[in-house]
C-alpha cells in the first residue's frame, strides 16, 4: 500500500517544473564557472551551430562561444567569481523560456577589475538533453 | 470559374509568414521613428505591463518604456534617421519569434552624433494585434 503510494506520488514529487530545471542550470554554470572550468560551463549552451552569443557583435556557434570565452577569460584570474542576480524566468511557449538577471564578477584589478551587467537568454527544452541557452545576449 | 479559382488562391497568396510579419512590423517602426512619431513607434511593442526593454538596466512596461524613448530622444534631432540591417528572424514555437539585427542612428554631432549597436527582440503572436515585441535588448 505504501509503496503504491509511493509509486503513484513520484512523479509528481520530484517533477521539476521548466523554471526550476532552467534555475538549475544556471547554478550548475555558476558553480563551473566559479570552480575555473569553462568547458563544463559551456554544458549550459545548445551544442549546435546555430547557438548565438550577443555582446558588442554576434558570435555564432557552440564552438565559436567556446572560443571566445577561452580567449576573453584565458586565465583563472580573469574568470573571478561571478554571481547572479534578480533572476527571472518567462516561459515562451511549451519548449522555450527567457531568463533575465544580472551578473556580477569579482576580480582583481590586475586582472580586469570587477564587472557587470545584464543578460537574456532563451532556452529550448531539447529532446535529449533538457533545457538548454540557444542564445546569450549579455551587455 | 476564375472567381472560384481566386478564392481559393486568395488566402494563400495574401497569407504572410511569421517572418514576414515581423519584418513588417520592424519596416513600420523604422518608417515610424523616421517621421518623428514615437508614438506610432511603439505600437511595435506589446501594449502590456510585461514588456521590457533591457538596455543597461530593465524598464519595465509599454508606458514607461515610451517615457524612456520620449526622455532618451527629447527632440526630432535627436531621434535622427534610423536604419536597420542584419536582420535575422527565427521561429521559437509557433507564437513566439526571436529577431536579432543591428541598428545605427545617422545624427549631427550636436544631437548626440552617430550610434549604432545590436538588438535581440521576442516576439510575441497575440490573438488581438498580431506579432508585438515584448522583450527588447538593446546593447
Amino acid at each position: 500500500m505504501k509503496l503504491a503510494l509511493l509509486l503513484c506520488l513520484g512523479p509528481l514529487v520530484f517533477a521539476l517544473s521548466p523554471e526550476d530545471e532552467i534555475r538549475g542550470v544556471l547554478d550548475r554554470q555558476v558553480a563551473d564557472w566559479n570552480r575555473g572550468d569553462i568547458a563544463a560551463f559551456m554544458q549550459g549552451y545548445d551544442n549546435s551551430d546555430q547557438t548565438l552569443f550577443i555582446g558588442k557583435n554576434f558570435t555564432r556557434g557552440w564552438r565559436e562561444v567556446l572560443q571566445r570565452y577561452r580567449t576573453s577569460y584565458s586565465t583563472r584570474e580573469q574568470m573571478g567569481q561571478l554571481t547572479f542576480s534578480d533572476l527571472e524566468v518567462r516561459p515562451l511557449g511549451a519548449d522555450y523560456a527567457l531568463a533575465i538577471g544580472r551578473f556580477h564578477l569579482t576580480r582583481d584589478a590586475a586582472a580586469g577589475g570587477e564587472a557587470s551587467g545584464v543578460f537574456s537568454l532563451i532556452f529550448h527544452r531539447t529532446a535529449s538533453a533538457g533545457w538548454k541557452i540557444i542564445v546569450d545576449h549579455t551587455s
